[in-house]
Parts: structure tokens; sequence; C-alpha cells
């Protein structure tokens, strides 16, 4: 008989457990059962959807009837599991039984709503699925002032679509920076001046303490001051969805997420459950830099867990690693890319660390077009192992992330980083030494006092 | 009494070298001497220089002046050196002797001219120093038909910036693709096809038999045909320059260049030379993919070496690690990269090589602006270790192969590779599973074959 494969969610993660599941197997029965009306697509992709620089059908990547025809996989929409019996080995969703022998949790996050007043209030967003974005595309015609809540990446992207759409924005921020916890803040303000310069308006070190107005929002109170406001938007980061998890009574790790083995198996009061999955925002990862857990919640992420995850529950083999979770943003026409450890995360760790720092261009100094480039990397003060890197650009700093956190992963320290790290050159595309090479160079030099 | 360091050569590496020694001791007296009277640019920049996009005086970083005042390094430009004595310790240029405690030879390389009829005619000129990049663009005033002899980086990279100055271009090539050695055919016939597509024709697999004309070059004969021209280049490659490491009577490799240590120390009959440092052009590196020597005549190597080599010579400590030598070109709209082994140089190790290979783009697939990314990832059979890549892509080359470069100078097989490697993701930045993924995702493919 063939291999029954269910997958619980229709996310980047859930989608590519399906696709893996169907490579790893020609004959597996491949079922998807999601809550969401759209499925296969990046949440990432929103805010541009909002602002119309990409369309809604574009954005979803692909539907249903594609993947019945094209993979053999059903997905089932708009369907919300009631129950999951892990010993019977069955889903119940919409009134009818799913039997598994293999089951892939990728039941995704849910954005977190601070417990306030007028919270549930008209016009009052959060962003994760194509119809959230839709909806706020609505409510914002005729919409003069928005106000999001919360200054992390996403809020940032859509506080500047909203600015190009030519409203009013207010960004209302609980911490004393930008994009907290992942970027420093000297490489966090340089993004706050350039949304700053674009007529966006920020108030930091500040709590939402209420959303006001008679049946839609009318005000946002923050630091005791009311700000107007015709739509607010909660972009205040994403917690792991657990029901399904605490359905299935696997382990939840100290970071409120599921446990997940190499395979991505999850744990059952300490032990392996070979027939459960799970992948995506809901797993909690081992960190790559300093022993312990993680959470990486990137649709990168979620799609390395989601093969992974698939392959296996169709009976492949394929191992997830320890994870630096390297992130990037376009925020206005500025870049900000991390990776490992920020100054933030260290300290959580306890550990000490050491930054160089440099600034250069994104090509050789007298090509035209070169766009400043500011380089940060960390290093652990006792091993000189480098730890985390940040990047702001206006250009090309995807892949100097990317190269840092293959150094990070490969436990490099500064010192052999430098000896070693080669970087190519021509004058449209570099400077002749890579300002990674320079920021690496200072950290080095800061190491040795 | 200060130290004193002499450093003969001022292009990359040799005014990488008399900067580092200035920042590893203080009070060392510096000196540079040079034939040339441009100093401290890069060779790369001199197509963009004949274009005009940009100023010759851009392009030369730094002149004597400034090294003088800010620096206190003396620069002592047009100046041959006549002699070296190693046992001395004196090198004697321009008729005055200059004693040493250590010596940096960074004398560079010279381009390749074969050894044919009508070489020497006028406007036959090859691209190397300023000076001819100045000489190559008086000449091309009123000139009509432009041959460049040899299809590699700079040749091709010239042939682009000569079209659009709208020139009628042939490129005359020995192999029978573009970019021979460094890139492998599907990706070179992917730049050759944009370049036809401009306007610039190709005459493969012709060795120039002779250069024609009547004091000036007139017509060059390949492949018994002779093509009208009037002005002449060849871009046919680099040599190592060995005339002083012949005065000095330095180990000479394999490969025709001067052998160094990982300090950037020179050899005599097979002992390390302490006060002897060379690097740039003329050096032979250690491969970081195979165990042997190759060759890594780049900007960037140029500049590491020469941070190394000055450094040594100062007394400071410092190592060069082996090369896997990442490269990238600017040509017409496209940039074209690689790291490592392509299968020419495989092929030249005696090794068999599999393939991967993933096309994608440079941004989301509904991000408006994304560009065609294809990648190739080259792993040895025996052992599974990524040993070389290749990209051509419309932007973002350059990261991903130093991310590449990172992988095989780390000894990673195309599976650790696999599991252990992140990409940064954002739509405006790069597909949620980066193209380099998916190309090492097809190479763990076939290896499993």
């Amino acid at each position: 008989m063939s291999k029954r494969i269910v997958v619980i969610g229709s996310g980047a993660a859930g989608m590519s457990a399906a696709s893996a599941a169907r490579k790893a197997s020609k004959d597996a029965e491949i079922t998807v059962i999601t809550e969401d009306e759209d499925i296969a697509y990046s949440p990432c992709a929103i805010p541009w959807g909002i602002e119309g620089r990409t369309g809604w059908d574009d954005i979803v990547m692909h539907d249903p009837e594609f993947y019945r025809q094209s993979r053999g996989i059903e997905v089932v929409i708009r369907t919300r599991v009631e129950s999951v019996d892990g010993e019977k080995r069955e889903v119940v969703a919409g009134g009818r039984t799913y039997p598994y022998d293999s089951l892939v949790v990728a039941a995704g996050g849910t954005v977190f709503v601070p417990p306030i007043e007028g919270k549930d209030l008209g016009n009052v967003f959060v962003v994760r699925t194509v119809r959230d974005g839709k909806n706020i595309q609505k409510a914002l015609e005729g919409a003069e002032n928005v106000v999001i809540g919360g200054a992390g990446v996403i809020g940032l992207e859509l506080a500047v679509a909203l600015r190009d759409m030519g409203k009013k924005v207010t960004v209302i921020e609980m911490m004393d920076q930008v994009i907290p916890r992942i970027a420093d803040r000297d490489m966090a303000d340089m993004v706050q001046m350039e949304l700053e310069s674009r007529g966006i308006e920020f108030v930091m070190k500040a709590p939402i303490q209420a959303v006001k107005g008679d049946g839609k929002v009318e005000a946002v109170t923050a630091n005791g001051k009311d700000y107007p406001c015709d739509v607010m938007i909660f972009a205040t980061g994403v917690r792991a969805n657990l029901d399904i998890p605490k359905m299935l009574g696997l382990d939840i790790g100290q970071l409120n997420a599921v446990i997940a083995s190499p395979t991505m198996n999850a744990y059952r009061r300490g032990r392996l459950v070979p027939d459960v999955f799970v992948a995506g925002d809901l797993v909690q990862c081992e960190s790559a830099v300093m022993p312990g857990a993680t959470m990486s919640q990137l649709g990168s992420t979620a799609v390395r867990q989601g093969i992974v995850a698939g392959t296996n529950a169709a009976g492949g083999k394929r191992v997830f690693g320890p994870v630096a979770s390297p992130w990037v943003s376009m925020i206005g026409d500025l870049q900000i890319a991390g990776t490992g450890l920020s100054l933030g995360l260290a300290s959580w760790y306890g550990i000490d660390v050491v930054c160089g720092k440099a600034e250069g261009l994104t090509r050789a100094r007298y090509y035209p077009g070169g766009k400043p480039l500011t380089v940060k990397v960390l290093a652990d003060r006792s091993t000189h192992r480098i730890v985390g890197a940040q990047i702001v650009a206006g250009e090309e700093a995807t892949g100097r992330i990317n190269w840092l956190t293959s150094a990070i992963v490969d436990g490099r320290t500064a010192e052999s980083f430098l000896a070693d790290s080669e970087n190519a050159y021509c004058p449209p595309t570099s400077m002749v030494r890579d300002v990674v090479l320079a920021a690496v160079e200072d950290l080095c030099l800061k190491l040795s006092q």
C-alpha cells in the first residue's frame, strides 16, 4: 500500500514538505490541509502586495489545481483541523477523517497582538495572510493616518509601502531602536534616519496602551498621547502556533516552540516520534553559533525545513543543520541584513563580543553608481570565533551576508577568515578589497588590543 | 636604526605592501620604486577608462605626494630597477643605490603578445597601464575597426566598451569558447551570445597569424582571412615578470612564477629568504581546492598578498592562505563569476567532476526587476567536495561567488553544504530558496546517481 502523508499548513514549510515528499516518493498519497484560502505564498511579499508593486495573483505561486494536476498533491483549503490523534494516526478536519502514515505539522505562527483595549476594533489588522493584505488594501482607500505597531522589518517595509502610497505613517515601537533584538543600534539607526527622511514618524520606547474608536479605530495611545489613526496594523512579531503540537502532546522547548530532531521529527516526553515531522515557524532550532536553542522564523528556513521534513516523511533521508538565520530586508533604498548574533542576542547568551566595522562602497570608488556599504562583524572575545554580522547597503547585501553566515557556521575565527577569505573583484561590482574583509581586518585589530 | 623597506612595483600588490608596512611599523623607511608614471590603480579599470565611464584621474587613487605626506612613503616613479644584489641588500635604480633590510618584489606581470609578424606596428596595443589606456583612447579617435586579440574577461570588457563607443569590434580567440580555461562553455556561451547581440563579431578557434600594415596596423590575419583593423589590442593574458626574481636567483615554480611561503617570503635553492618578500602577479600560489600550485593573477589577490608581504617585511606577523581565486566580470549587462575549478582546470588536475546547475532569478519571481541567474557548481566525484562554481547573472553575482568560495576553501561536500547552508531572503533581493542552494541540490542528486 502506498504511504499516506498528511501535511498541516500550506505556507512555505508545508508546501515545500509536500513537494519534497512527492520527489522522494512517486506513489505516496499526499494531502495538505490548510485554513488559508491562498496557498504557497510568502508572507514577506505582503507589504509589496499592499503597495501594488506586485499583484496578489503573482504572489500566490500556485493554486490547489496546479498541485493536483502536476504534482498529484491534494490541497484542502479553508479547512480547520479539529483534532489529531497520534495513536490512531488520524487527522479530523472539516468533518472528514484523514488517516496518515506520516504527518507533517507546518501550521506556522500567529501574529502576537498585545492584549490591549480596542485591539478588535474595525480597521485594526495584522499582516500574515494574503487575505490580511487585501483587507488592509481596501481599508486604506480614503485613509489618511496609518499607525504601525512594531518597528521590526515587516513593520518598516510596510511603513515605506504606505508612505509611498501617500499615507501619513506613524510607527510605534516599545524598544528604543528599530529592528530591535536582531540589529544593533548603530546599524538600525541608519535605517531609521532613512525612513525619517521620507517623512515617516517614529514613537520610540512606547508600548501601545490602547486602540480607541467607535466601531472603527480613530486613535492609538502610546506614551500617554493619542495618535490619530484610520488604519492600525500590528507587526509585533510571530509566535509559534502550538494548537496542533499540543493535541499531539509534542515536546515544547524553552522558547515556546516545538523541539525537532535533525531529521525534523518531533519528540514526545523525550522520545523521538517517528511518524510526526514539524517544519516552519512553530519549530525551535539549534543555533549554529552557540550551544542551545534559537528561533529562526524565516521563509528561507521554513523552505529548508519543509524539504527535510517532507523528504523524510516519504521515507527519504535528509538532515537539517543548526542555524545562523541570515536575514535581509529592503527598507526604502536601503538593504539591511544580519546573521548570527547581534549585540542583543549575544548578551542573551551571556557572551562578551568584540565588534569590527568598515565603511566603503558596493563598487570601485571611481565606478559610477556605487552605493554606501557598511559591514559590522562580531566575534566572541574568548575564542575569536565570528559569531555575527550585519550589513547596511544600497545594494548587494544578500550575497555578502550569506558569505559571512558560511564563516559563522564553519566556526571560523576572525583571524582565519582574514587569512583565508578571498573576494571576487571587478570595478562595477565591488571594491578590490571587499568591505567585508576590511571589517574583519578591523575586528582582528580590536581583538589584538 | 629604523628598518629600511624597499618595494619594487606600484600596483595593487606593491602599494598595499607599502601601506601595510607603514601600519606595522611607525618608523620604517619605506621606498617604492616603479617604472610606471601612475601608481596605485587597478588595471581592471582601464576598459572603463577608455570608454570614458570613469576619468583617468579617478582611477589613479593617489599620487606620490599623497604617499609622502600622509603615509611617509617615498615613491620613485618612472624609474627602472637596473640591478638587485641580494647579498649586499641593495637595489640600484635610476643610477641611485637603495640599501634595504627587507625587500618586497611586486613587479607584476607583462601582457603576453604572441611573436607574430607586425605585432610592433603603430596602433597595436596591450592593456596594462593607464598610459596604455590613454594611448588607446587617442588612437581610437577616428578609428572604425578595432580587433581585440583574446576573449578573456579583459578582452570582452574592452569589446563592450569599444562597441558602446560606436566602433566595429572583432574579437579573435584561439580557443573554441570565450573566457577559456576559467569558465565552462555553457556559461561562457551565454556571455558570447549577449555580446553578439550587441553586434560584436567573434572569430573563434583562430590564432592570430599576422598583423599587417604600413607603419600602422591595417588588417589582422586569422584563419587565413584578413580583418580590417585601425586599432589592434592584445588582451592575451599576463605572464609573471621574472626580471627581478632572476636577478635575485629566487626559486621559480612549475607555472613559471615565483614560489612563496605562506608569509610571502621567497625561496632560493629551496631555502626561505627571510629578507625578500613577493606579492602580486609574479607569484605562484597554493591551491585551496587541490594539492598543488595555481596562478591567481587577480587584483584582489594582489592586495591580500601585498598586505601580508608588507606587514611581515616590517616585522609583523601575517599569513596568506591557499586560494580558490574567485573572479567576476561585468560584460555588457551580464555579470559572470567563477571560483575554484572549471571543467578545464579540473581536467588539468586529472580529476573527475560532477556538475549541478540551476536557473532562477535574483529576486522573488513576482518582484519587479529580477534578473536571470544561472548557478553551476562542480564537485569531485570521489570525495563529493565542492571544487568550483560559476555564475551568470544580471546582478548580485559577486556575493554569491564569495559565499561559494568560502565553501570550497572550507572543504565542504555538496551534501554538507546543502544541509548547513542558509540564505537570507526578502522578495526584492533573492528568491526564498536561493538559486545557489537549488544548484547544489541538483549537484547532490547527480552525485547520488
